[in-house]
Order: structure tokens, then sequence, then C-alpha cells
């Protein structure tokens, strides 16, 4: 709680504290708070009202290296946290506003004739959300001379999940292993759990599921629940309710039963004593998330149940101590017949579940993901999110970028969320907005959800990315508060993460707003989702992954159009399942919007859009847009340089260098694919059309030999090069080009399998040198593992032998694509 | 050469780089350059020139992101290296001014009718420290459009010395093991020389002797010598030529002689042969440098012979190689009867040297200390530095900061440096500054030498403070150049380390420009040296450790007065080791500047200085004033905050709060000294009065028990408490002031064998925590152990207990002297 021993304060900005830096105040804003009461009286006790009072002083202490007085009563000019009810047995008479659940209410006023601070709720947990928030004002530089503020949080259920597997990896996490887990235990060290617990509680998030959905039975052995103890004995002090994923299975895999029939009595029995033994470990257990029949998961259907029968016995045992069960709505066939056009993934949510709306107890949450497929970088709101009436339901999100960059690229979530929790449904003729439904509002529902999978790793910075921590805590600040802005919430991150310098302010927030965007430009079109690998790693592009398998992630591109065919019409019918004024836009290809035209329509390429352009060359466009805007994003991070620390300048520009570089990946498969595939031109000349570049196969190669790749439109050309020689190979070209100062791009496979050399000469002159030892999700030349390095400020002659030197590693062989030599910036 | 593996460019500022970061350059600055030429040539081959390319390459590149060509000819505009006489051969005539050495011209003009910028010198190393000085003119912003100017060394051997050890310990040195030896070894990675010899280039220093004085024989033995050529081949791309420190015993220690007496034609062969076995593996070898009849050192004394008579055996040895043998007139008999007050340490260097003027070879360099003692803060300029008329001289200076804080305190040791080498002695009636004598200009010396001792270690930073490499910096610049003033090599040091920023320039110049003055006054008064404990550690206060025993660094204090009487008429004469003019000034009391009075006389406390105060009184208000100006270096640190790189900002942040607290444990154990000594009360009342101080041994105590610390002085009251109970003791305190703001300082002795831990509470609140963890040169309790921790912002009630808890580690019984309670900056 003191900001650590003296050698750790030494250390630069590792971002372990993320947005609770509590950085010292610059003088003037330590000026501006300086009346702040000297004492926090905090009125009664439990864990977490003593966490509230410990952050208080530990947040002012950092920010204004004072150490508030612990008190127990006003007796002075206090700072009071408590709940109404406390304050009221204490003889305080306040005039309270309404407040609910886990509200607060940050307030000044006279207690027994005392100017008080007042930081009060009608719970524990709340006491401590109104500290947070108080903090985070001061941190802000905001003022707070006459406070009266109220708030409320929007859902009940504010919960992060994790794919955390027992062995310690992490089920699409891109940031180190597990915090929880460590060869098939609970770690020894649990201090990042700790720490975990105190970031979700600052944000308002009020529980955890720490396993991965396609779960471990072992998770509720009897002999591992006390590991889960001590798990929530980490959690408890920050008002984070500890949850996991069970299998359905669980019974006869762990239980010694010979089913796992959800209407056998003997299982029945297992589930209501295994629940009951959690109880006795860990009081204030949160819950399960299940995943069932669904990509190969365990379900009811095997005894021919419904998801009703199954959610019901495992609510029924949960019940009695408090506990939640959410149950996942993504539940659909993966061996569609993709030769039926009437065949559709997107329809599963609502198929399944529609019907057994009324049939979960109120204990039970039906957890759907925001869209109707896979966390795409935009798919259409879940129709099933306006359709259970007699049902609790929640929202899924996703903080780790699984299908949107994977911390590697720069993608701020929050945008793309809150275009979901505004999105009017129109289900009942008034405004039902996302946010409305997922809260319980909109048909008084005692139990809303917004559900983020997180999984933060052991990496300092939690998510690999440094900015990408914004994703983390937009969520939980929508979370709580689904009107804030997107806007809002980048810059209260940016001032937390960075400080309150306007420029790293408006730089950072303004990035991180059109981040979304610029990712969705060079990656999915139109709605047609993410074009990326979806049969493995779901990170770079593989247009065709999507196509002529049973995973029903079909964007159906021919040669004549590209689309799926939606509509009650013609199509798969999938548009029928949203509320009438949702269909009829959707039905209608000219009152689709064109951001979401290919995923309800297969429209010819000449297509004319809203916009005016044709399809085609709105995917040329955006696509070519979408990579200068990448590259632009270092621009403007550059101009922060000296404005930040130089740790996370450098990291970030790392991060954003390589950024710019795959989007040129990403733009260049997919421009060719089409061009390829429809026949039809950039009418701007640039697609398949590159002046200054060099495919490697075409250089005058010594050692090395000529790859296919595969998809081909993932290298220029469909080729590369390689090296099996221990010793290197060379790649040769004449620079024939005006005397002048040049860049050179040299694009190269960085697989995880290997750490190459490279070395780049000017005639006899070494002028670069790297090693590929990054780990991108990849073993061979791919979409995935191509990667830029940038060589600038190059005085070329003309005559100049400009030579690639690749020293292969492993099973990695220098693999080589092309380079481009290309007049600097400033002589262009 | 190319800044490295990507990795490797994440990191923040180690301080590994020091002043040659190459730091990319603001916007603005970079377009000031854009008009650099695009190519390099150097004319020659070498391994020096092949640097000095490299060089330039490397630093153009890490500053304006450009990549210049590496050219044999000028065939257009280019930067053009070489020496004249290359440029004459290859037909470029230029009109030369005189250059010597390694001196060097930077200028522009037009080589076969193209415009070029030109580096010339008479030899490869001019062009590499040309190269250098262009860097760091574009580095530090400075304009060069008109270039022209010449650069001439002052004196020819500007050297550094390290004192380390086979072992891998380094005598004196305060960042780490060495970087040369390990386990009596040569290290196997040596690649921390190589950065090493950069340094040392880029500041013109020519030579660097590699182990300790106190010389290990074995560092010439024949089995050692290929390690010492690995060593030489890390320099000598650098220009840096190798030497090292010899045992004069070694023909019998190594050699398997009976005898090491230096007529012995045994003993003359014996060095013959080896230097000879040394230059066939380093054909560029520097020389020996030679610690003899010295603290207890192995010298011709044992066989009657003189200095000269062992100098002459080895430096005819080297002579036919060119080799130099550094004599160190570091020379004195350590058993001196303090009883007998015509006894003289000072007198020693002249003594033994002055007779032998003229006997000494031609390369023969007399290494002398810049004073007659051993590196105090403050001393007169040695006499002998004017009184070798035949004999080769030079200067040793001491970058290692061994009576001058240990890097734990920040002292800019140039300006001192510059008072010296610009002090006047007055040798022949013409102005004879100590710059001109130790470069061989006033009796015309072929070769004049500045030395250094450097001891950089294994820590990334090479000297420990990230300030303290301005010392090393302004060594290299001094001695090239020693008519450089202080200000100007501080602010050219801080603007290659830290940037332009004119805040961070100007406010870090004034810190280095103030430090030593600063440091000075806390410690050392009135030239009565520097009154540390000069039997052990040379760092913190040991007032009397000088006295009563044989080693002769005597200040005289007792009852009556203070200082040494070294006049000829009534002390022991060594004011006439002076010439008349100098003579005539110290043998005066009168004319005695004040810094210097208690180094040549003894008087009375009362005694009044020019400046109108009494001696005493002037002890007391300059260790007052010292310790507030330590404090205020904090002050003027913390301006800086988010203008330098976080990591540098809070090591040297910790660095200087610790000093301001050393400091205060310096002024009262000097000011309590002296007034137990002198009877006489300070005229401010400060001394002996400390309203705010609490003994921790008048506090109401459980498990801690008192023990006397000593001497007394160093700690408050002569006394402390230590705790022997493992599980921990507390000193506790009732406070009974007004309510307010207050700090509290906790006085306590972290010893380098046990990690104490500390907590402090007010009331059941905890508001501290800290481990005891540093490693001060001290095993007990003392002024070297004595630590200040601060703990600001307590808001503090009257009746509120105080209590500090200690639990003891190892041998250190988590000791405490005292603590003090003041009220808080704001409101005092």
């Amino acid at each position: 709680m003191f900001g650590g021993w003296r050698p750790e304060a030494l250390r630069a900005d590792t971002g372990q504290d993320a947005w609770l830096r509590y950085a010292p105040l610059e003088t003037a804003a330590k000026a501006k708070y300086a009346s702040l009461p000297a004492s926090v009286v905090v009125l009664g006790h439990s864990p977490v009202l003593r966490t509230a009072q410990e952050e208080m002083i530990r947040g002012v202490r950092g920010m204004m290296a004072k150490t508030l007085r612990a008190e127990k009563g006003v007796a002075e000019r206090a700072i009071v946290l408590g709940t109404l009810a406390a304050m009221h047995a204490a003889g305080y008479s306040l005039k309270a506003p309404k407040l609910e659940g886990d509200g607060f209410w940050l307030t000044t006023g006279q207690i027994q004739g005392i100017d008080c601070l007042i930081v009060a709720s009608t719970s524990d947990l709340g006491v401590l959300y109104g500290v947070f928030a108080l903090l985070s004002k001061i941190a802000r530089d905001q003022t707070f001379s006459s406070l009266d503020e109220v708030q409320q949080p929007y859902a009940l259920i504010r919960w992060v999940e994790q794919w955390d597997n027992l062995n310690g990896t992490i089920e699409r996490g891109y940031a180190g292993p597990s915090i929880f887990f460590e060869n098939g235990d609970v770690r020894a060290d649990l201090r990042r759990v700790g720490q975990y617990a105190r970031l979700l509680a600052s944000i308002g998030v009020n529980g955890c599921t720490i396993n991965n959905v396609n779960a471990d039975p072992r998770i509720i052995d009897d002999s591992f629940l006390p590991q889960l103890a001590r798990i929530a004995n980490e959690f408890r002090p920050w008002g984070v309710r500890l949850a996991v994923s069970v299998d359905l299975s669980s019974p006869k895999v762990i239980g010694g039963l010979d089913s796992f029939d959800p209407v056998d009595p003997r299982v029945i029995e297992w589930w209501r004593a295994k629940v009951s033994k959690i109880y006795q470990q860990i009081p204030d257990f949160g819950g399960f998330v299940v995943k069932a029949d669904s990509e190969g998961r365990p379900g009811p259907s095997s005894y021919g149940r419904t998801p009703a029968d199954a959610a019901t016995v495992i609510a029924r045992a949960l019940k009695p101590h408090g506990g939640l069960l959410l149950y996942r709505a993504f539940a659909y066939d993966h061996h569609l017949d993709w030769r039926n056009p009437k065949n559709d993934r997107a329809r599963a949510a609502y198929d399944i579940f529609h019907p057994l709306d009324g049939q979960f107890d109120d204990n039970v949450i039906i957890q759907i993901k925001y869209g109707p497929i896979d966390f795409q970088a935009r798919e259409p709101v879940s129709p099933l999110l306006g359709r259970l009436e007699r049902t609790n339901e929640g929202i899924e999100l996703q903080i780790t970028q699984e299908y949107t960059g994977q911390q590697r690229h720069l993608c701020f979530l929050p945008t793309m969320w809150k275009e979901i929790l505004d999105f009017d449904l129109h289900v009942s003729g008034n405004k039902t907005p996302v946010k409305d439904l997922v809260a319980g509002k909109v048909f008084h529902r005692p139990t809303g959800a917004l559900v983020g999978v997180a999984n933060v790793g052991l990496d300092a910075n939690w998510l690999g990315h440094p900015l990408a921590m914004a994703n983390l805590y937009g969520f939980g600040r929508l979370a709580w508060d689904p009107n804030l802005s997107g806007e809002a919430v980048a810059e209260e991150w940016t001032r937390l993460a960075f400080g309150n310098d306007p420029l790293v302010v408006k730089t950072i927030t303004d990035m991180q707003r059109a981040s979304w965007y610029v990712y969705e430009s060079y990656t999915g079109p139109l709605g047609a989702q993410t074009l990326t690998d979806i049969l493995g790693s779901h990170y770079g592009p593989g247009i065709e992954s999507s196509e002529r398998n049973g995973w029903g992630q079909w964007h159906r591109a021919d040669h004549d159009g590209i689309g799926m065919d939606r509509t009650v019409a013609t199509g798969t019918g999938y548009t029928g399942q949203y509320p009438p004024a949702i269909q009829n836009r959707y039905e209608s290809v000219r009152a689709t919007p064109d951001e979401l035209l290919l995923f309800f329509h297969h429209v010819p390429y000449t297509y004319l859009l809203h916009s005016g352009k044709t399809v085609i060359q709105h995917i040329y466009d955006s696509h070519y847009d979408g990579a200068e805007e990448a590259a632009d994003f270092v621009r403007q991070w550059k101009s922060l340089q000296h404005h930040v620390d130089e740790e996370r300048y450098a990291a970030v520009l790392a991060r954003l260098e390589y950024q710019a570089g795959h989007a040129i990946v990403w733009r260049d498969a997919i421009c060719n694919w089409f061009f390829r595939t429809s026949g039809i031109r950039d009418a701007k000349g640039r697609v398949d059309h590159h002046p200054h570049r060099i495919e490697a196969e075409t250089m005058q190669l010594q050692g090395y030999g000529s790859i296919e790749v595969h998809p081909w439109e993932n290298a220029s050309g469909g080729e590369g090069i390689e090296c099996v020689t221990p010793s290197g190979c060379t790649a040769t070209l004449r620079f024939d080009r005006p005397a002048g100062w040049y860049e050179i791009d040299v694009q190269y496979f960085d697989q995880n399998n290997g750490e190459s050399k490279f070395r780049v000469f000017v005639g006899n002159q070494q002028v670069d040198e790297w090693i590929a030892n990054d780990h991108f999700p990849a073993t061979k030349p791919s979409g995935d593992s191509s990667t830029r390095r940038r060589i600038p400020g190059l005085a070329l002659r003309p005559g100049d032998e400009i030579r690639v030197q690749g020293i292969p590693d492993g099973e990695e062989h220098a693999p080589l694509d092309y380079i481009e030599v290309r007049a600097s910036p400033a002589e262009r």
C-alpha cells in the first residue's frame, strides 16, 4: 500500500499499475487539491471498506505525497467513507439521493457541524467504487469544489472472463502466460491476481471467470477447490467475485457417474453437493459459465435435453447460495453444409435459445456475443439480444483482440462497443437500445450483464500493447455507464495512463478513436467480416479460409460478386430474426447501411454503394486508405517523443511501425485476391502495380531459392525466397534510379520456429542488420509472419548494388518476400 | 554500429551510451542539418580511420535517421575524412593551417570543384577526434554553416587509469566490478571494454592503464600477456593505448631472480626481455605506471637506490618500442611521528623528487597528484608541479569520487580541476599556470600529461550516479583543452547526455557548477581537508581519524585552535617548496586565502577570516549552508520531472534525496565535534540544538536497547539504538504539538551486512515501510551508514503515538539514531 520498497521506486513505467499510477501531480494541480481534508474516516468494518480506506490513502500519497489519517469517526474535516446505513447509525444526518446496488454518492456537506467530503453508498463495494471515482478525478485534474454527484451502475453483472488453461496457457491470450495457473495448478505467487482485482474494481467490474470456457473439468474437482479459494481470497478485498467455467460432463468425468444427463437425479444431486462444497470454501463464489454443445464441447443434446434443462440443474444448485449461471448462447453446428445456400451459422443462437425463452431460472443469464458470428471487426447486433423477454440476458464483448489485431495492431474497441450498445433494436416500438436490453431494463429482468473476455497475462503491462489497456478500461467504464462516449473513455484513460499534458491527451485520444475504423478498413470490408485465417491464427489475412467448410463464416465471394444473402425473401431468412423495423432495414439491399451490406446481401462487385463507389472500388480504396492511416499513427506518435516516458514511447513506436507494415500485407492480400477473383481493375491503378517493389524471386540470388506461399495472396506475387544454407544466402539487385535519399523496406517472414538474421548492404557497406526473433503465430512464410523492416535515409546512386543477406536459424529459412525502394519522404 | 538489434532499441536509457547517445534530433534541428552531404569519404586504411568513418555514419544515423554512404573518393558532395598527407596524395589541394599531433581541422571547402565538409588531421587518430567533434556539434544543436575550426590537444598524454584488481574488484571503484578482470583473468566478454574505449576516444583520451597501481605482478607474467593483448585489440580501433601498472619487485616475484635491484644487470635484462615480449604481442603498447616505496609497496629504497634508478631501468627497456613510464610521485612515509610538529607528509613528493630533477630519461613522466596530500576536496596545488625543470611531469586527477562522495554525492570535479589547472605558480616570473607546466610548455619538455583515475565499473551507467559521468567527460575535455570553462564543459555534457531542452540544460549545468562548493562546504572547511574517515572508507565523517597516527593527514584541531602550521618561519617549512611569489602568499596568515587557511596555518577558533567571520562560526555556517544547498538540489531536480526520462529522473532523485540526508549527518558530526572541542557556541544557535529532533534512545523502547556509536559525533547524542530480537522492536513517542501537516525524518543506519526492515506507524496506521538494503561501506552504525528516510505529508494531531518498528536482519540490528518531526514545507 505504500508504493513499494525504495528500489522499486526507481523503475521506469512498466505498465503494471495501468491507469492507477497515482503519479505525482504537477505543482499547480497539487495546489488545487491542497484543501483536501487530512483524515479519511471509514464507518464500519469489512475487507472491502478497509480496501477503500487504504486505496484513498494510497492514491493521495502517490499524487500529493500526503498520508491521510485513517480514522474511525469524524472529529475534524475528513473524507468520510461509508454506507448510508452506517452514516445513519453514526448519527450523521444526510439528505441522501436515492442509491441502488453498488452506486455511490460523492458530495460535500457538514457532518456534526464539520465540513466533510463524503463518499456514500448502499453497499461497502459502492463505497470502494466511489473512492476510485474520487481519485480518478484528482488524477485527471478535475475540479470538485462543489461536488454532488451520483453514479449508478447500469447493469448488475459486470464481469470479465479469462480463457486461461490450467497448464498456464491462455486461449487467445497475447500477453504472456496465465496469472492464475501454472503446470496444472494455481500459481504459488498470486500477487498479480490481487493487482488485477484492484484494476477491475477501479472500473466497477465485480466478477471474474478465471478459466477457459472450453473448461477442464478438474477446475471443480474437490482437490482443486482449496486452490480456487486462494484466488478468491485475492479477489475478496476488491469486491470481485470468483467464477469458473464448467464442463457439463463433469458429473461423469470427475464425478464418477455414468451419465451427465441433466434430468438424472444423480446428476442433479451431484451438482447440488458440488456447489455446496464450493461455497463452504468460497462463501462469496460468483457462479459458473457454461459453453455447451458448441465447437465440440459436450452438452445436453447428448441426452436429447435442451440448454434450459442443462441450465436448470446447475442454477438450482447455485440458487441457495446466491450464485449465478452464465449460459453462453455461442452454440452452433460447425459442420454446416456450405453447399446449401439456406444454411446460416448466424441463425444458430436465436434458433436455439429463442424457443426456450421463459424456461430459465431467475439466476440464469444467457450470455450472448454482440454479433451473430464471432467477435468480427464488424457484425450486426445479435438479434437474440432483442428477443428474450422472460429470460435474463447479457452481452459478451471481447477485450482481447482475437480478430482485431491481437494487441499487435492498435484497435480501441469501445468505439465499436458503443455502436452496439447504442443500437436501437426497436423491440417494442419504444427506444430499446442494446444497453437497456442487456441491463434488463426493457423487460424488467432482475439481472442484466455485460461480460468482457479480457485474457490479461503475466506480461508486466497485462495486455502486451501499452495502448491496449484502454480496452480493458473502456469495457469496465461502459459496463458501468454505457452512456459515456467513446471519446470520453479514451480521454479518461489517456489522462490516467499518460498524464494531463494536452498534446499527449489529444494525440492519444485521437489515435484511439480512429483506430477501430482504421483496422476495419484494411481488414474486412462492408460487413464481410474480418477476412482473416479463421481456421488457425485469426490474425493475418486468410480470405478463403472462410469458404467451403462447415464453420459457416462464409462471405461467398466469387467471380461475380460477394456477400451472404441472409434475407427472408431470397436468402437464409436470418433477417427475420430481427424485430420488424430492423428486419425491414436489413431485408432491403438499399436500406442496409454500406458497412453491413455484405453481411446481408450478395451483390455484384459493380454494385453501387450509398457512397457512390462500386463495391470493388470501395474494397481497393478502403484498404489503401487504411494502410495510409496506419502509417500516420507512426507520425502522430512520434510527435509525443519527450512527452511520454522513453520506455513506453519506444514500445508503442515499435508496435505502430510493425502495424503500418502489416497493414500493407493486409491491403495487398485483399486487393490482389479481389482483383484476381473479380478481374476488375483498380480505377486508381494501385492494385497489382508496385513501381518501387522488387520481388525477391526476381533478384539475383545466391543460395536463395523461390518458394510458393499459401494462400498465394499473402506474398507479393504469390512467391518468396528462402535459404537453407546454414552460412546464409544473398539476394541482390542493381539500383538504376536517380541519385537521392531513399528508404528501403524489406518484407520478410518472421516465424516462431527460428531466429534468422538479416543484413542489408549497399555496395560493400552494411546499412542495417536485424534478427527475426518475434513470435508471430506462424511456422511458415504467411500473412501472419510477413513483416516489414524499414531502413530510412539511404543515399543511393545509379549503379548501386543492394544486397540482402539472410542467415537461417532452426526451421526459419530467412524467408524474404520483396523489397521496396522509395524516395525518402522529404524528397518525394 | 547500427544501434543494435531491434529489441535493444526498446530499452529505456540505461546510461551505457553516456554522452554518445546520438538521440534523434528534434525536427527543427534535423532541418538545420538537412544539407549535410550524403557521403562520407575516408582517405586511407587503418583501424582508426575505419572507426572514424563508421562513427560518422553511426552518429548521423542515430540523430537524423540517414545512413551516409561510405566512399573511398570524392565524386559528389561529401564529408571527407583523412590526414593532410592523404589529402595531398589524393590531389586535394587545401590551404591547411598548422596542425600538430592529433589536432584536427574542421572546415568546408572545395575538393576537385565539389563542396565538401572536411575533417583533416596530421594523424589518423586526429581524424577520429575531428569526427567526434563534428558529431558533438550536431548533437548540441550548434550551427556550422561557415565551419573553419582548428583544435589541438594541450598535452600529448591524456590517459585514464583504472585501479582494477585481477580478481574483478576495483580499489575505490563505486559502480560494480571490473570491466576488464574477473576471477584472476581477463573477462571473456570484452564488449564493455570496446564501449569504454569509444567513450574515451570521443573526449580525446589516448591511453588507459587498466590495473591497480598497487599492482599484482602477475599482470605482466608471460602467461598473462595474451590476455592483455585481447584488451589491446578492443582499444586499438579507438586509438586508446593499453598501459599497465607494474610492481617493481616483479623480477623477483614472477621473474625468478633473487633481487629486483634496478642496477643489477640481471634485473635490467629481465625488464628488457619482458618489455620486448609485451611489444611482440601488443605493438602499440603504451607503457607502465609505477607506484613504489609508498604505502607499503616495494621500491628502490630496498636497495638504497633512488626512484630515478628504478625509473631508468624500465624506461630504457621501453624506449626502443616507444613506450612511456609514468612514475608516481605519490610516495611518502606513512609511519610519520605525529608528535613532531615539524613532520609533514605534504613535503614528501617534493623532497623525494625535486633532488632527482634531470635524472630521468625522456620517456619518463613524473605523475604528480594535484595536491600534496591525497585527492582531498580542497588542497593547494602541489609545489612539485612547478619545480621539475628538466624532467617530464604530469598531473594526476581523480575522476572516481574517493574523497568527494563516492558517486553517492553530486560533485562536479572539473570546477576544482579548473582552479588547479589555471593556478599560476609564478615559477619564472611569467605566467606559468599549472596547465602549461603539466603540458610541458613552460620548460619545453617533449611530453606532458594529464592523467585521471576513472574506475568505471560494470554498472550500466559506468560510474553509478547518472550525473557523475560529467566528471569523466570533463576530465577528457580539460585534458584536451584546459582553457575551456567548467561551465562550458558542464553544459556540453548536459546537452549530450540529456538533450537541448533549455530548462534541462540550465538546471543541470547550474547544479553541476555548484556541486563541488556545496560538497566542500558540508565536509572539509578552510583547507583542513575532507574531514572523513581516512583510515577506512574515505566516505562519511571521521574527524579524528586523521590525528595521532602516522598517516600524516593531520589538521591539528584541539581545544584552542585548528590547522597545520606549514610556514617556514614557525612550521614544517612546506611553504618553502613553492616559488617565491606563492611562498610569500602562503607564508603569511593574512595573505593566505580563507579556503586554504587551515592547510597552512594553525589559528585559534576565534581568528577572523577575510569574510569577517571567526573560524568557528565559518565552520558552523558553511556546514548549515551546505546542507541547505544539498537539499535544494532535490528541489531543482524535481523541476525536471517530465523533462528527462523517467528512469534517470528517478535514479538521480533517489541519490539527491540520500545526499541531502547525508549532508546533515556531515553537518551535525562536524559542528558538534567542533562545538564540543572548542566550547564555543554557534552564534545562530543551531548547533547542538535540534528542537524537532527526538533521540531514539529517549523514546519509549520495546526490545530496542541503546548503543554507543564511535566516534561519538557520527550519531546524534553519540548514541543510537539497536534491536537483536528477531521478531523486531519498537521505539515510540507521543506527539504533543499542534495539529497540522508534518514530515517525519527517520535517521537510521544502513549497513552492508544485513537488510533490516523498518515500519513507521501513527497510532495504528502504518504510514511507511522500507528495507535498509543499500550497500554503504559500513558494518556498524556509523557516519558511513547513517541514512535518512523522509516521510512527507503526515497529518499529526496532539496525542498521536508515533512508532518506529525495526526488524533486524543478519548482523544489521535495525539501528536507529533519531527521528525529526517538522511542519511540512508549505505550512512551515
